[in-house]
């Protein structure tokens, strides 16, 4: 149990699987650093809560909790909700666990990356990451599953996958010089296709408007099943969100997927413009090397960073006009699934957005 | 799942079964702190390694580890022992952990009892215990069982069962006033019924010489199978541990279980002495509140401290001429089981031994 392997996924005959397959459980972490979560993360404590209560509607969540906030945890979330002491730098589960994948067998194993908190040294967002980069191994050896370890810095919140074969990431992130600079973009290419058995890398440009990963894909653009994705968009010509997203929208209009398919793509409009307020900063201890939350900052807020979970989405939501809007097109889009809105603007202050706090372990 | 019970094990037609029922795995808790293990905690981790081990050859193992050793610890071990991060005091998990009830049904749930270190503020070993007091919630959180919280101070090691209706434990350690001093005896057996589903609970007295948990019985004396007891006993009259042995016999060869059988008892001749050394307590940090080690001190050395696991018992050597006639012995008696002994002088060193470090976790 919980052995390391010597071969790839490829090797293997592992794939990871599309969001949209069937999982066994969403994996979260509770906040709590103070240099982050204004409050004393009270706000994002409750949030997480609400999250977790949302998806565990559709299938069981495990919460990873360090031991100072093991009975606080306890005692806000759900009795249905597994608790389990794991120590962390911070709640990005999607970015610093494991990518899981899966055979035809009902085998399960998974994927543990470098970390190194959205850049290293070079523009990352915290010192140190070393407890992140842990969670993997905590998380498959709680579960029983077998790991490989891939050596190249990548987060989960960069890649997302149709499940046959194809990948999506953006240049942005993927090439940044703070992540793999001594890799080529073959080189990288080749290893995606090793730990994540894909044949096609479909690379889109840059990730959403001031997005401090540096560009996540989860942010931007995600297969709703194969050969269909969503696009966070905007039509106000003005915004520097707009050339983003319309340079997003031509290559994939232009991209044949690995079963050499063309791709619907669907635009979610965006929110408007989202800035910290005062007292948002106001909240957050301000700690040297940690990234600041500025009064007037613009978030990178976008409604694509969702969760699917078995028969429901759990969308973010920010109060926001487009809310409405948002919430009805993806419940067309997904008819298979009820989708659940979750107001999300304290996630969001902390970087990130529902996809980002959660990891999905699939079914073998 | 893990949800907190409102009744006892007894209404809901659960029951403690006996250590030598099937196993599902057992757990175990790293060694570490160094105001209680010699030389930073190593040479105990070496030994708690070759117990798991040992243990691994005939039942899956967990060990729980601190977020500090994680990767120590996962080094260390084989890749078949599961490791969870855990926080804890100590490594005492028999006494700390949950005690796994059992239905007809393939049910398993935990007791998570109050603990108190063996005492409290009353010669408790150490201050505070407030995360070995939390480790039944975590150990039923990862395994998804729910849990019970009995209303009273007790440690695992303190209570051996039959499995079928039969407890033994010791006046000195139940009845002592640093454990339960609200509670009559009789309400202390109401307790005990409720709680592990038994009908008939037998007193000894007194439990092993020096042993600083105020008499366990699980140093003293333990169920091989039920109506069949073994028992730590020494033929040197000049022995504190005579009397004490003594005692029990006449006891148990009176006693009549909860199926109205006699006890057969078989004899366990106790290693000769074993004193700490000055090496031995020079490798200890002095912490005020901390039971000193010191030199001299006789340790509460018993071949009785061992653990039955599927298809084995893992039972502590001394290095002493008693060793091969207790294995021996042990192995006649158990003619189902592949007897293995580990030298065990450094978990001695730390205040218990083999049966102290390890909890079984039942087959439902």
């Amino acid at each position: 149990m919980s052995k390391l392997m010597d071969r790839t996924p490829r090797q293997d005959g592992y794939r990871m699987p599309g969001e949209f397959e069937t999982h066994t459980q969403t994996w979260m972490l509770w906040p709590e650093r103070t240099d982050n979560w204004r409050l004393g993360a009270k706000p994002a404590q409750a949030v997480f809560t609400a999250v977790a209560k949302a998806i565990a509607q559709f299938e069981p969540v495990t919460m990873g909790v360090s031991a100072g906030q093991f009975l606080n945890a306890r005692f806000q979330l759900p009795e249905h909700v597994r608790v389990v002491e794991m120590s962390y730098n911070d709640s990005w589960i999607r970015d610093c666990g494991p990518t899981f994948v899966i055979n035809d067998h009902s085998g399960v194993r998974g994927v543990d990356w470098d970390f190194n908190a959205w850049g290293g040294l070079e523009g990352g967002l915290y010192f140190p990451w070393d407890q992140d980069d842990l969670v993997p191994q905590k998380v498959l050896n709680i579960e029983r599953k077998d790991r490989y370890k891939a050596p190249l810095v990548l987060e989960g919140g960069s890649i997302h996958v149709d499940g046959e074969g194809t990948l999506m990431v953006t240049e942005e992130c993927l090439l940044n010089a703070n992540r793999n600079p001594q890799l080529s973009r073959e080189e990288i290419e080749n290893y995606l296709k090793e730990y994540l058995n894909v044949e096609k890398i479909i690379w889109l440009g840059r990730g959403v408007y001031n997005d401090e990963t540096n560009g996540h894909v989860d942010n931007l653009c995600c297969f709703l099943r194969p050969s269909e994705v969503a696009l966070t968009w905007t039509d106000d010509q003005n915004d520097p969100q707009y050339e983003i997203s319309l340079d997003a929208f031509q290559r994939l209009s232009q991209a044949i997927d690995a079963r050499g398919r063309r791709l619907i793509v669907h635009k979610i409009h965006q929110p408007d413009p989202i800035l910290i307020t005062a007292e948002e900063s106001g909240g957050v201890d301000s700690v040297d090397g940690t990234m600041p939350r500025l009064e007037g900052d613009r978030m990178a807020a976008s409604y694509i960073n969702f969760l699917m979970v078995n028969g429901g989405a759990i969308v973010p939501v920010f109060n926001d006009p487009h809310d409405e809007i948002a919430l009805t097109k993806l419940q067309e889009l997904l008819p298979e699934r009820r989708v659940v809105g979750v107001y999300a603007r304290e996630i969001l202050l902390g970087g990130g957005n529902i996809h980002c706090i959660t990891q999905q372990q699939p079914r073998g």
